[in-house]
């Protein structure tokens, strides 16, 4: 099965021209065949063709199943990789295994300071159409660390670093049933400072493994134990 | 802290030409410097130059630390993928992660069935000194499915399918403090006679997630949870 990816005007569906290429010059589909396609906002339609066009197609609309949003949700904030390549991993894959908001952080110890959020956006769109899945997790743009720390977030708050000790771990400190809030640092952790001023703000220091983790695979662990313990 | 990788011969450390040269000419250290060197089994030495050459470096050995196997062992064995570019994504994040043995399987739906073991060990290595440990992953050749699940493994045996039942996870089967061999397929899942061979030899069919993993990603979580559960 391939999934697309479009938005509903009405009854119908109008593919962008990227899109509308893949469905008419790379897998060939023709008037007749069915053709699914997500929103990413949790409706799948199953669609007909109304007008075959390589740039510029559109769908009638003949079935839609909604699924709802997930519960808890998993909010990881991360501050973006000097290899950006390394972050759209980390979209890629959290996309595949679940994961339902993703910001940036502007830290004292990023190397990268901004980042392409259209670019990323994307990179989640191809993972949630590879994976068939009908929500886009959200995306929000790049935000000063202090300022992050100081939004208001309903569950619980974690902030990963190097320096929590053995004890602070994930499993004495989330049973799951909770939304999650999870902070990743750059290459280099958190500033001494900015870990002080999350604790502040009931942020808890977490030691994910004796290994030291990059940022992404710290990220990718979060998501991975988040869905593990909620048994998504 | 760098980390090199080289062998020890006698009191020595003969550094080969990728290593010389990224010590020598990339890292520009010189006699005088400390120079940290890890042979993969175990063992961290703390070395001084002997003869500086930027193909053959010698190291003399002046301290040595040594770390022994973790337990329970993680040994997973996976289908290798088209792109062999995400097994070695996988390689490089289960030993950033931690991972002690990894197989290859040639399974009925394999679309890949064959594996360069000396660039694969290549990326161990690199993940290895990255992530400064000190013990190398067991890297085997690739193997027939039915040869391998016929071998004798100490521990829970574990076959990660799609057809698993959603109570068939790994919460249920794996409670750490054994080893764990898991077999991960190929992209299209296990042939349902590779399922029923390995039914017979006791390995306990898992479902990972409630969606769709790829090859890699499966391979990945396994590795996140294990050790989780086993709080490395």
């Amino acid at each position: 099965m391939d999934l697309y990816y479009g938005k509903a005007e009405g009854n119908n569906i109008v593919l962008d021209e990227d899109e509308s290429h893949h469905l008419i010059k790379v897998k060939r589909n023709r008037t007749g065949d069915s053709v699914f396609v997500t929103d990413g906002l949790g409706n799948l339609f199953t669609t007909n063709f109304i007008s075959v066009d390589k740039r510029n197609c559109i769908l009638g609309i003949r079935e839609t199943k909604f699924t709802n949003k997930r519960s808890p949700h998993l909010h990881i904030a991360i501050a973006p990789t000097k290899n950006i390549d390394r972050i759209e991993w980390f979209l890629e894959k959290a996309t595949e295994a679940g994961i339902d908001e993703v910001s940036f952080l502007q830290c004292r110890h990023s190397e990268r300071k901004d980042i392409k959020t259209d670019r990323l956006n994307r990179v989640l769109i191809s993972a949630m159409k590879q994976s068939l899945k009908t929500i886009l997790p959200k995306l929000n743009p790049i935000m000063d660390f202090n300022n992050f720390v100081s939004g208001n977030y309903q569950g619980n708050k974690i902030i990963c670093t190097m320096s929590a000790g053995k004890n602070e771990n994930l499993k004495n400190n989330y049973q799951g049933g909770k939304n999650l809030i999870a902070l990743i640092g750059p290459e280099g952790d958190f500033h001494v400072d900015e870990l002080s001023v999350a604790i502040q703000k009931d942020f808890i220091p977490i030691s994910l493994s004796s290994s030291r983790l990059r940022t992404e695979t710290a990220a990718m662990t979060i998501c991975t134990l988040f869905n593990f313990v909620n048994s998504f």
